[in-house]
């Protein structure tokens, strides 16, 4: 069921018939799958081809209403939360400026709590059973123990923000009705979800560059993100780019996301006082902003993006020679300023891999930007329901009604 | 039959009703298989279990000896070849030492085939069907068009390694049999081929480490060996770990090949008139001196093992901080030399990766060594057979007798 549920998502609706043949499945089971997911909720049929002078085909949509992943992101400067139904549409979004070194985490994980709250309101609102909460981290997650080991832009080590996000959760709760499973992860590896796309051959093998405060990666081989043998993959934000660089959060010098973090583009882009410094300004002012001064060529941001796109093109180089990726996401805050990042990164990467025509690696900028980690958080909350729709009757029902 | 061919290679003979369990497989179906194949030549049958109670089982053993993959390796300071047969037992390996630097490309092409020629006499006196050839050279392939794009440290560019061996192959033949196919591949993935081991999931995600004049490499994700999009993956020679470094065959400065590859080694190990470094040596007799003075304790050569081990950790620490792979193999010349080089290694993945006890990430020094590229390259050769017992009819037969 969960193949054709896959299939209905990613290519959109089609006749019973077509279904069985792209899945390889018989006409008689596939049918027999339809109606069951039918049952559940999660599709509909309707005659199709009325017209036709054949036999009618039965049309089989996605109903993406009656389910939701929540995802949500806890960055340095930013909390994000968003619920994603069954087919990928935005039923509940909020996103918070923070100050996250400055705040404990036990201040952040209530804000955040607070948000994911609002959220499973406004699912319940809708109608649609949540199939659970993905936390993405800025930071090293042990998927094993689901703690936050290190996470050196927020300072945090050794956090179990799952265990303390249910529990917030569970005390703020207004029903007495079950939470939907918590789980916490690594933002980039996150946003690489969302960046995933069965149906281009150039996104099975990518590398997707989060950029943030500081610099997040995921790697995706083989169309799935490669986690690594102990879930540890990704952490290219300290690969040494620049020994006379300067500190980096982790406690050595001359890391890539010193270079290119969020962080260093302000710096390189900006006075002390330049009211785009300021805190309580939130990612996309700040983003909108900078945008609007690359438009209108101000010399200074031209050059800030230059040579943040060059450091950026530096680094990508080392993983385009170790990887051969169809594909390098620019995602996070690099997608707002892509268009001034990328001519450097294509250059960097022309100059810099030693494979002809830089290994055929194309630079794309996420559709996503800084929302593509709690996207990704969504989709990843709902993977039990595509893997197995049945399990959809074990979850708790947030909104109380039928199926 | 594939399957129940790659689990007697993997697993040793095994009873009928076993194989089946393992496979997943029916009783039926397996019977019928393994009938086939013994038809092919590829497998015998006995009785065993013969002093049991119950009824007698029957014991399938892989006939190795019947087919043989040939693996080739053109490296700058030796040429090399082996002819493994199905069960992966040696039945022919040679091995030259040359200076890649100042024979001509068809000098050293010319040395090759007549090493072929040699192991493709010997796969026909021990009567082995010869299912491929495979050459690894130490460079960029286009897996595409089969071409050697670049060889930095041979001084090689479009070179057509394939067409160039079959057709010297071709006049060297003294029978008018068909040649097997012949392919090429860059030699640090064939080294790669080698150190898989699908009963080990530390091997599943996986970095080697392929040291030679520079240093090749290449990354096995989920079991395979990841050929990135357009299979130009592994360049990891190139990774800048130097910025005031010496210069590298690519041109650039401070490559890692430039302080890890046995060039470096021997330049920090030994005076210009040691007679270590006659070019007249070849690779074993090199690292046989090396092994002995390290085991005396030599100051000089310990110092050496050690600066190498260290800058072996450092680049290394950037290929885990990405890929948080179960294992880093120490393939190549490293092997020979692991004893004095992995402590150096182990204690900078220690220090430079960002995840806690270096991700899990154990550093393992090969079985094979210098020969993991022609072990690799004869595996690769026997693909097809191992894939579709079948094709072995298509082959020609060299040894023109009855399989």
């Amino acid at each position: 069921m969960g193949l054709l549920l896959r299939a209905l998502r990613d290519g959109g609706p089609r006749s019973r018939g077509r279904l069985a043949e792209e899945t390889g499945l018989t006409r008689t089971v596939a049918a027999g799958l339809v109606d069951e997911l039918a049952e559940l909720g999660l599709v509909s049929c309707e005659d199709a081809d009325r017209r036709g002078a054949g036999r009618p085909g039965v049309k089989v949509r996605l109903v993406g209403r009656s389910v939701c992943g929540i995802g949500a992101e806890i960055n340095v400067d930013h909390l994000a939360v968003v619920a994603l139904d069954l087919a990928g549409s935005v039923i509940a979004e909020f996103r918070l400026g923070i100050d996250g070194r400055r705040l404990s985490p036990e201040g952040v994980l209530a804000e955040l709590a607070g948000l994911v709250t609002d959220a499973l309101a406004e699912a319940r609102t809708a109608g649609a059973t949540v199939a659970g909460i993905t936390v993405g981290v800025a930071g090293l997650v042990d998927t094993a123990t689901q703690r936050v080991t290190l996470a050196p832009n927020l300072g945090w080590r050794e956090i179990d923000v799952a265990e303390d996000v249910r529990g917030r959760l569970a005390a703020m709760a207004t029903t007495a009705e079950p939470l939907p499973p918590v789980q916490v992860a690594n933002e980039a590896t996150l946003a690489a979800t969302a960046e995933l796309d069965p149906t281009d051959a150039d996104r099975a093998d990518m590398v997707v560059l989060y950029g943030e405060v500081g610099l997040g990666g995921a790697i995706v081989s083989g169309g799935r993100v490669a986690p690594g043998r102990h879930g540890w993959a990704g952490e290219i934000g300290h690969l040494p780019v620049d020994p006379r660089g300067r500190l980096c959060g982790c406690g050595r010098t001359g890391c890539w996301e010193t270079v290119v973090g969020l962080r260093a583009l302000l710096e390189a882009a900006t006075d002390p006082d330049d009211p785009i410094r300021d805190p309580a300004l939130n990612l996309e002012e700040r983003l909108a902003t900078l945008v609007e001064r690359a438009r209108l060529a101000d010399g200074r941001t031209l050059a800030a993006l230059g040579e943040i796109g060059t450091w950026l093109g530096t680094g990508a180089a080392v993983l385009v020679n170790t990887l051969n990726p169809g594909t390098v996401v620019l995602s996070g805050y690099f997608a707002a300023l892509g268009e001034w990042l990328r001519p450097a990164v294509e250059a960097r990467l022309a100059a810099d891999v030693l494979a002809p025509r830089a290994g055929g690696t194309r630079v794309a900028i996420s559709a996503f930007g800084p929302t593509a980690a709690v996207r990704g958080g969504a989709l990843v909350s709902l993977e039990p329901v595509l893997s197995d729709p049945t399990a959809l009757a074990d979850l708790p029902e947030l909104h109380g009604g039928s199926r």
